[in-house]
């Protein structure tokens, strides 16, 4: 019988396999990685694996290292995201970007998608091998979309939603399709586990978005509406630009320079675009627990239950 | 009988294949890597895959894909360089990143790695994924290394070999090992064949650092020097550092950025350091022509001692 400390047990596992798998030759880069993984992070994605593969026949040997790839494979896009966004901090500690310079931070993100790659070769996994390479494309043609959208006051919910969906969703869904699928779950199970994934990572990225705008600048370890301020419009934007407060809210983006962002996050506010966006986030709760409810009982649906309420309540 | 059309027929087929692999969301995106591929390149890579396989039982059908997903492998690694090195310019025309900004090149870099995963793994080649991901991590790791001796005076032969060795000659030797060893060549052949690639790769890159200190711009399609514009140390300045001519060749570093470099050109020609390098360029084309005697008689040994001997009339 599985208990709480069964998931403290595997995600500690998933630590030491982090470390062991990031050695390298460059000290100065091993060193950097390290402090990285060190940083933590939610750890949500491999999480999502352990929980996928208890609904099955769970062998802790086979699902460690996958689990491992996957955060790996969100750390590399991490790295590359730092770039571009040109972060100073992610997980109120310096990026490997500000740490390292550009050059460095960019093998470093490459090397840490191969480090991924070899972790799922030695396991001789193709399948998982084509759904995480159709993964990181997908999240590249989200990312690339989200560039080209940049400071376009004309962007739809339907394409934020297509967005985070690529550049979020699709690794939460592979995550915990990898860990059921590895322990032998039916297809329909599978399935189940898969969409709940998915809408997981909806809620989590409409979530992050929303603590771009309200939350504490030191919890989530980074400078807030850092996304607007690149002309990266999200959800809380969308909705305000989509209301009578469009006027209002397209001179707040002008203004966010000047005054940081002030008229910005009260126009969100004021238009219902904040409340709109918590709704939609709430949606994808509610979507995730009603088939949450279609799962057999067990260690496994109580471990889900879990991770699906608190994204309502996290705070970075 | 395989005659002098087969290798051009098949590489048209790995254009065509490049192209059709290249396919993606944004129109913008998929421009700009068309526009990537067919600045051409000298498909170096491509073309030791299919002569690889033409030792063993050629079989265009398996061999084409393979030999796409190494050149798209390779493309990878270039527009990241690019980004790293703030390049204006590859092969004449405009890099990614002058085109499209850094932010689109990073994730183009990691689309086209991914592509390149996808290709193999759709072919279940789970041996090719670990040394593709393999040779992935060699070059990341290199290239660290190589942003770790910038400017540093006291780099050696021995460290600068070591790093062209994993920069360049990994992706050579492995792209014959994959077509010699999926055309079904024994060991002792895949060998013969891996070493040659090894020997090649060396010499290329040698070649290419010479080419940085006495190329014809618009042939070699970059700016010269800039490598040492950079403060990466290649073998021509090495040997100077290595020679009575130390103390000339530090002043002459140092005044690249006044004279545009025309000093260190003196000081490596004086010094020798740019003849001995050339010698060094010839003796690793001497081992792959020696390890060619070694290898049966046929199409695929003397399209193979082209290569070789192509080598060291380079002019871009």
């Amino acid at each position: 019988m599985k208990d709480k400390d069964f998931l403290a047990l595997e995600l500690s596992k998933v630590e030491d396999h982090l470390i062991k798998t990031l050695k390298t030759r460059s000290k100065m880069v091993e060193e950097a990685l390290e402090r990285f993984v060190k940083s933590g992070g939610k750890r949500l994605r491999p999480t999502l694996t352990i929980i996928g593969a208890t609904f099955g026949d769970y062998k802790s040997e086979i699902i460690i290292p996958l689990a491992t790839s996957i955060e790996i494979m969100h750390m590399a896009t991490l790295i590359h995201d730092d770039i571009i966004d040109d972060a100073e901090t992610r997980r109120g500690t310096k990026t490997i970007q500000a740490t390292l310079g550009k050059n460095t931070a960019v093998y470093c993100g490459d090397f840490l998608f191969t480090r991924a790659f070899m972790l799922v070769a030695d396991m001789a996994e193709v399948d998982m091998m084509k759904d995480m390479s159709k993964a990181i494309a997908f999240i590249c043609d989200s990312e690339i979309d989200q560039n080209e959208q940049r400071y376009d006051q004309t962007v739809s919910v339907r394409k934020y939603l297509k967005r985070i969906g690529g550049k979020t969703a699709v690794l939460f869904s592979l995550s915990i399709a990898v860990g059921a699928h590895k322990a032998g779950c039916d297809r329909n199970l599978t399935k189940k586990l898969t969409n709940i994934g998915k809408n997981i990572g909806m809620a989590f990225q409409i979530v992050d978005d929303i603590l771009d705008f309200t939350g504490n600048e030191k919890t989530v370890g980074k400078p807030l509406l850092s996304d607007a301020k690149q002309g990266i419009f999200t959800l809380p934007i969308i909705y305000s630009l989509n209301s009578p407060y469009k006027e209002k809210t397209i001179k707040a983006i002008d203004m966010i320079e000047e005054d940081g962002g002030e008229s910005l996050l009260k126009c969100v506010i004021e238009s219902g675009g904040l409340d709109r966006t918590k709704g939609l986030a709430r949606k994808f709760i509610k979507k995730a627990l009603d088939i949450r409810n279609t799962l057999p009982d067990g260690y496994g649906k109580e471990a889900i239950t879990e991770i699906i309420e608190k994204q309502l309540e996290r705070k970075f």
